[in-house]
């Protein structure tokens, strides 16, 4: 089964909104084995919308609408609906039963937007939204079908999930894509793609997209076929060969974040860490503390930006920051080691760099970053070159850090 | 000027990426004038990219395509471009010298990605790529445009900024769209919406968007016409009527951030700050210091996670910890007064909370966040609740205690 997606609405084509909502029901028609092709997103005008339906209805088995369900003027996807299907609106008691009660419970009066929204396309199948007022249509014509749902995120969710996906499954979609998602870091695309070599070896048959991001590349494996036990196998086969490849670059699969992997790995070792960081400013604090439950392994962090906070705080002497200069291995291992002694823990984590734009020179360029480690055995540091961009000099060094954490710990050369 | 966004990419179509270079371009392209038309999301099949520029290319004035300009064999735009304007490729020889600076500036090797991405379509306007390798293009056809550009969002968003708009302005796009961006925090859309009263009244003409966000709701007026100063005029009379209402809550206009602006109040007036973070963990230093130049009044943050932290490094009593918990007022204080005199700067920042989504309790919920200030002359704390979406909590709090700051240094009350 293939499908394509309208999304209705301004806000989206003037960037005011984000589309999440198109992300979401790709997701989940992906998982009950709907191929989306295309996704589409116009004006809340009537005739885009109708030309948008003209060009989608016919070429896929299903199309799902959102947006422009509500009250307001500007909702004038229910009118296009009507006109599409060549249908009008009738009065549905099961609907004005919902939102009375609806509104009941917000002591909220009945009102003439309320009314409005009792009314729905004759002929269609009602999905129910449980967490709003508007509710949901399925029509069907010539074998193909169309959904239609509010665009308001947690109500479309809700109704995805409770009713769309229930009708799908019961219809049967008649086939299933798998997926299945590597994630690296420390290496980058173009590398990636050299080490793997000749892929149409490699992938028999399946699909391999290189993702870039701030943390790496994700390497996506995706196989479309009618059996879910045999493209399961397929496509475990295919993880195999590329793990042989490249596994050290591989910290987890699928949605794991690499502080997830990180977490989990000091926990399962009942391992602390703390972190003593320059230029990544507290970013590598802050995604250790994402992870629910990281109180249990993170012990502290400091962010020393100036020298004082480095010698006073963290013990790095002053004679290392005169030497040497605050970006330098030496001072990143006194960070690294300071922090570890300081607090206790069974790591200590160091960054000093240049995040730029200014403070460069011709030796220590902007981009320049020195990552720590201390455990109770070892101390050492490693030098990287992320580039002139601030931000993403930080996000880059914080990865590092944490890959460089998780390689240590788990032997990994 | 109207233009259509023709976004490539499998991770897109099932929902592992949600689509925020279609948001960026159509905001950038808005203020320059551009009006889009129409998102279109398809797979990265030769196939399916040509259909879609054959479908928009023709109906709009630009045409902006994303995605798939890689180096890998997955991205196979460059070879749909050169087929839709029948054009081949040429070897680029500045295109190679920036390359090979590229590679050379981070320690990497001449590979054949590189020689692959030295490769451009003959005949197309060169887009150079500062912060990567591919190099984006833009195609003339019967008076209509076509933009190509890299699918890495930092990227596409240099490329926008520094090539595509100068152009698209350089040449006229014929209308002119005034934008004028109020950013507000601590107050909710609905509150806010309340306190504007009658809009139409209020926007005379001009339209107001209300944009929530992390770090609070920005305001946003446009006004669409033909000249420049008389637009200018009446979104400006618009903004003083909307501050003689909210005055209070607005921070800054149109890009500037939070932490820029307290950044910029603090080096006016040659003031430090220190932060002593608990279910922050990291973010209030990190907001900080992503704002060149931070160095001049960001001295330290410590993240102290644990109760030995918050006793050992900021001499929080332990007296405190055991009779009001480490979540409470008292504690609060205590961090934001230790880690102002541990670092002698003009300003102590602290928060401690739950963020969850475990250690809630019916007096001390997921969500409860305290923030302390502390300077040379008063030390106070503030009780906040955030609901009980972690990282949620995490941004709020600390767009929260930034703007405590700025309140309290501003004397605004």
């Amino acid at each position: 089964m293939t499908a394509a997606i309208i999304s209705i609405g301004d806000e989206l084509l003037i960037g005011q909104v984000i589309n999440t909502n198109a992300a979401f029901i790709s997701r989940q028609l992906g998982l009950a084995g709907v191929d989306v092709r295309r996704v589409v997103t116009v004006a809340d005008e009537l005739d885009q919308i109708l030309h948008a339906l003209e060009e989608e209805f016919s070429r896929h088995d299903l199309t799902v609408v959102t947006g422009g369900l509500g009250p307001t003027h500007d909702d004038i996807t229910r009118t296009a609906m009507c006109r599409f299907f060549r249908t009008d609106l009738v009065r549905n008691p099961v609907v004005r039963r919902h939102i009375e009660q609806w509104l009941e419970s917000r002591g909220r009066s009945w009102n003439d937007a309320a009314e409005n929204q009792t009314m729905v396309p004759r002929g269609a199948i009602i999905m129910p939204n449980r967490v709003g007022t508007a509710p949901g249509e399925i029509f069907e014509e010539s074998g193909k079908l169309c959904a239609v749902m509010p665009g308001v995120p947690y109500e479309m969710e809700a109704m995805v999930t409770e009713s769309l996906l229930p009708f799908l499954r019961k219809r049967g979609t008649g086939g299933v894509v798998v997926h299945r998602t590597l994630r690296t870091t420390g290496i980058a695309e173009s590398v990636l793609a050299e080490r793997l070599g000749d892929l149409d070896q490699l992938l028999q048959g399946t699909r391999l997209a290189f993702l870039p991001s701030p943390s790496g590349v994700r390497l996506r494996i995706t196989l479309v076929g009618t059996d879910a036990k045999e493209c399961e196998e397929s496509v475990r086969s295919v993880e195999a060969r590329i793990r042989a490849k490249v596994e050290k670059f591989i910290f987890g699969t699928d949605e794991e974040d690499l502080e997830t992997v990180v977490g989990r790995i000091l926990e399962e070792r009942h391992m602390t860490v703390s972190v003593a960081e320059s230029c990544t400013g507290g970013l590598i604090a802050h995604l250790l503390t994402n992870v629910p439950g990281s109180s249990r392994y993170f012990e502290r962090g400091v962010v020393a930006y100036s020298n004082l906070a480095k010698t006073h705080i963290l013990s790095v002497p002053e004679s290392d920051l005169r030497a040497h200069g605050a970006v330098s291995s030496r001072v990143a291992e006194a960070m690294a080691d300071g922090i570890r002694r300081l607090s206790d823990a069974s790591i200590g984590i160091s960054t000093t760099g240049i995040a730029g734009p200014s403070g460069g020179t011709k030796e220590k360029p902007v981009g320049l970053v020195w990552i720590g480690y201390a455990d109770k055995s070892t101390v050492f540091s490693r030098e990287f070159r992320f580039g002139n961009d601030r931000l993403r000099t930080k996000e880059r060094a914080a990865y590092a850090a944490l890959e460089l954490m998780r390689r240590h710990v788990l032997g990994i050369t």
